[in-house]
């Protein structure tokens, strides 16, 4: 699969097109979207790995001098869609969305193979063994610690290592519930994907739900997006809603809302993962 | 029809279908709902006026001693439902919701009369008169007008007393795109109805579409809100969204928002005019 | 908890509501739904066990004489909200729905106690009992298997009995994908919930994915309705869709029809246990 | 804009894409589907006019040797999008599509010139004249007229010249309430869209909405489909729903259903307009 983006002009879809054709490449799928304001360009091309006389490694090294032509702001990759991708995840107590990605998993909904499940509680860690997955337990300190921020940047450096050792296509905050530090935002930039509990940019911060209720507002949504150093602010994946009214307490908000988390963050690691998503600036082209 | 609201307590509910009851009322339909934190109590029941021996002025006088034992906090009324609604309009060049409501009244659908269409352009007169309705031009002053404070002062209070003359249930600022004086809120307080581009909170004031688009949501909105004096903050009767995504120009946004502005701004008026929408505090309890 | 339904007529209201007055209970939510056409009446209340000086047995038998005075087509119960709901799952090997239940009764969500899965296939075995949930193989035979009819029956009788020892409350059949015989929808009739994954009354019957693929439909949707001996034709408690488009193929609607059929089941379920539905006829009143 | 669909093979994006690079045509928006099973390409591409230094004609017939290159069940079509398209609309008396089309074309929300409104009842010539359309009445033989199936046909052989007098782009069965003649369906196949009352293929025929009370479904829908000889058998082109409850009667949906007949009419003749509807067999892709 090769996806890129770059500065748009004529020529660029003939040129991508005529070097797959060339290569007796049949295309399954092939996205184009062309940002009129911005003058930007992308594309997301799939290709029948059979129809091509050679691997992944080689179709890239051969296209790397293609997408040399467009520029030096041009952004691509080139994958194996046969290779399995990889996913960490961080929880808390939380453990619907949890359960929601174990269960997909093991269903064969989504195409990714869980490496580990980092918890800074250990309540989550027998559903995640009875999966057949890892489980690290790092604790944080609480609120009132000692030396609470110095244990913190602990907690986050043993975090990190063990996700390096995985090496990991996604990391997922499954309501994680911590802010990351600004250096694991940026050493995760592009794999670090958030759900947060409302529809942004409404109820940013800590108990959106009870924000909600506080306002009377008469839908409750969640939205996936990138982690960046501004809370709830990365590009946004996918997002959204569902109908409350005014019998709705905070707490069936809380509970109800699970039900659109779920969705929303099932279906932004999926396309994250299946390399529909690009991003520019702090905006997602999302081709599903 | 009867709604109240006031102080929970232990039979309230006995009390107001025991009055209806003795006076042998069938009732059409009843809606409760007890807010647990606020303690509070809203009710709505309709009564088939043929089953009454009386009309709606006496049932009015005769439950004022039911309604006062439930305390100096009790907000209630009684309306006759064969009585009419009467509607005035706001509204400036933007056509797409006078026309929706305009269609709505003439194939009966909205339960209203239109008084008047009031308009700070003269561009919508001709299809306000093909309705048979009446339409008065109110300019406003330009940004650059001289003494524009005053000339705006002076076209509001034009426009209050229009208002004025049909004393109607509702004012409508369907697209009026003007920010009313906050004496005008006052006076119009639970009668002048607003329709937002946005799915508020997000993307207050001015533009909201084109923030939408800067933020690069996945689902846009509208709200329709009782107005108060701080900007698009009033109580929510109604919201909706639809899905946009990266191919979706700013421009696009706005023309396909339309779609949802005319059906919240429809369903919330309706609410409104068939007294489904009990306002308590800056929050709505709506019996649909 | 009462729900009640019986012919209309005026003072229903009253008379449960002066009933519940005098016993001082305080009500937590009322709902009433009159059927104009069919002339009856629907009513849940629920009371703050707290605020009653008995328990639900003693208000049962006082509420029977009330009950009585309704006539001889009154459907009434008087349940304990603090009572757990117990159900039984039936599943064959499609996990999704068994997953997500499980998943939301180990997250507290769903008020329910699982007292045991019956699979005709042993491949969910081990999942259930990750959750400490009991699960029973009873085998079905196959197509080509000698005295079929016989031995299918017998497997019923199986799972009959297994189900007569738990009497749950609920007996969810989460894609078992067996008809059940005319004799069991009889015993479990009001108990035995479906989910069928189409919008119905379309796509009734085998692969209805395949069926709406076939058509071109632009939704697809599922269906949780109680069973009934006509295949797929019992009272609907919920349904929902969403989108699809020309690129999803049938197979692609089988994965994403099951996020519909996840949320369509939790929530029938929901209010099922919840005392929320009233059957009458071939429909339901939903007091949501 | 060039659309075209034809058997699937390695090369044709290469080929088109080719074509107008050598043009020097700027690609606005490109959009490609293959459908696996049935081993069809489709594709849509918009070109900027001004980058191409001939005009519509003319890239007609330099394109056509390049379509012939995808063999004989090549289907394609090149059209000026500078070209306004017109349409006839077909109505009866139920106002609301009429009242939602001509507000939208007279506030430029739809691009298309309406050439005229044909009604089978006088009642909606005065609101088409107020917006200045020209509206014919060709009445039709009520239930119990002398020789009904002569004096229908002759009706629609008048409607039929009519309709051919403006050659349109669309002709749109508004809710038109008559069933075309097969002539009719052949003669203005993949031009006639009509919407129909209920999601489809649910409710096919009269009174839908009284068939989905009946059936006590939670959501009704609507369906916009090109007209077929098969009744409400035609390739579906859009369609969407919203949801009901037990409150709602019979003529509840019929009034709540307009909502969703007005969206989704407009929303599948724009697409239709905008040349994004391909049809192949009886599915339509659409391209969005």
């Amino acid at each position: 699969m090769i996806t890129l983006s770059c500065p748009d002009r004529t020529g660029i879809v003939a040129r991508i097109s005529g070097f797959l054709a060339e290569a007796g490449a049949w295309i399954l799928e092939a996205a184009y979207h062309a940002e009129p304001e911005e003058n930007w360009f992308f594309t997301r091309q799939v290709v029948r790995a059979s129809s091509v006389p050679f691997d992944a490694d080689e179709l890239r090294d051969r296209f790397a001098s293609v997408a040399a032509e467009f520029g030096p702001d041009v952004t691509w990759q080139v994958t194996d869609t046969g290779e399995v991708k990889r996913a960490v995840l961080l929880v808390t107590k939380e453990p619907h969305c949890l359960h929601d990605l174990l269960g997909r998993v093991s269903a064969g909904e989504l195409p990714v193979r869980l490496d580990a499940v980092i918890g800074n509680h250990p309540d989550l860690a027998e559903i995640v063994h009875a999966h057949g997955v890892r489980f690290h337990h790092v604790p944080f300190p609480g609120p009132g610690a000692q030396d609470r921020e110095t244990a913190r940047a602990d907690a986050f450096e043993q975090v990190r290592k063990l996700v390096q050792t995985h090496d990991p296509h996604a990391i997922v905050l499954a309501r994680f519930m911590q802010i990351l530090p600004a250096s694991l935002c940026a050493e995760w930039a592009g794999r670090a994907i958030n759900i947060h509990h409302s529809f942004l940019p409404s109820f940013v911060g800590a108990r959106p739900y009870h924000q909600a209720h506080a306002r009377g507002v008469k839908l409750i949504g969640a939205t996936c997006h990138y982690v960046t150093p501004d809370l709830d602010a990365g590009p946004i994946i996918e997002q959204d809603v569902i109908r409350v009214d005014h019998g709705d307490t905070a707490g069936d908000m809380v509970r109800r809302g699970r039900d659109i988390e779920r969705l929303v963050l099932a279906r932004g690691l999926r396309w994250h993962l299946e390399d529909r998503v690009l991003v520019h600036g702090n905006k997602t082209v999302v081709f599903r």
